[in-house]
């Protein structure tokens, strides 16, 4: 998807994604693990919510201490986030170029939202996040995964998107520079399709 | 291992292991959000802390709000779990043979402990895990993890030890009747020689 696709489609959901997606942590307990442990493993800075839809995520790391703020694509999202969490800062813009110095950033969260890039686009993503992380800085990743060996597209509800297998995510990280620190992988509920991945890379 | 060695070993190191790994959690916020997950998930009834050792995650558990009690092999962990934890219940008893009715248990922990059981000898144990789960109920597996495909003894500070494969666990459990809810790796931290595996498996 290109980012104006991925824009368009986002912007004509805004209002039903936010109130669907507002309190999704409540019924995944151990994502909600996963987001705790990046929080406390983040060193003292500025964290990015990159794709942060309605924003109810960027809230949830302010509220565990984070120097928060958010991104996302689609100004009908970014306008929900700011109405719904005043006190954070949310901005227009593309997690493929960033408007941060190099090393600016403690920490980076893309929980979901990488996933409607093209996979061979994302090795350039990935470098970009590993030129605005510190050292010591923590990369978050969330993506719907697959147990073959293959990226696969899949007709996300809102916009085409790319189911991961862990282990080549996990490659292109490393390619990038950046270190596992650690991976989750959950089995779908009974409202998902496929498995649940989450990968933790650092910037040494 | 058998449960003699396992227990003479423990017996033998009690208090500095109690005083070593009491606060173990608060430098792995990513396996204590695996257990809060857990604590989460598991449904109401008894949940069983097996291998407990001086009882520092059967007071997380109680902490989180879980029916927790503690079962180990060694009377000297017993009695520090008892004296540090007095308004908790442990038993001295093996997870060979747990006394304790079918269906009896909500949950069960098995946090670096099942890792002293000869690698033949866990089909039998994980049965037990089955025989004692309520449906419904959720065990939590935490082992020494290996990259490779067999499961390798080393030589664990304590007494020997096993380290599993997490695709090799997850089958024995799916084989002893369990279904996987996720798995989580972690890379070693600066005092780990290896990766830390857990499995969340459930009974049907």
């Amino acid at each position: 998807m290109t980012d104006t696709a991925t824009r368009t489609a986002y912007d004509a959901v805004a209002t039903l994604y936010a109130d669907m997606f507002r309190d999704v942590l409540d019924g995944l307990p151990l994502d909600r693990g996963m987001i705790t442990g990046f929080a406390e493993l983040v060193p003292p800075g500025p964290v990015a919510d990159l794709g942060c839809g309605p924003g109810h995520l960027t809230a949830v790391l302010h509220s565990l201490g984070l120097d928060a703020s958010g991104l996302d694509l689609s100004p009908a999202m970014i306008a929900r986030a700011r109405a719904d969490h005043p006190h954070l800062r949310f901005d227009e813009g593309t997690m493929t170029a960033l408007d941060v110095p190099d090393g600016g950033l403690a920490g980076i969260l893309a929980w979901y939202s990488f996933i409607h890039m093209e996979p061979a686009d994302l090795p350039a993503v990935l470098a970009e996040f590993h030129r605005v992380l510190a050292p010591g800085g923590h990369l978050l990743l969330a993506f719907q995964s697959t147990d073959g060996t293959e990226t696969e597209a899949f007709d996300h509800k809102v916009a085409l998107a790319y189911r991961w297998p862990i282990d080549a995510l996990a490659d292109l990280t490393r390619r990038a520079g950046l270190t596992e620190v650690a991976r989750f992988l959950r089995r779908p509920t009974e409202i998902e399709r496929f498995p649940a991945g989450n990968l933790l890379v650092r910037k040494p």
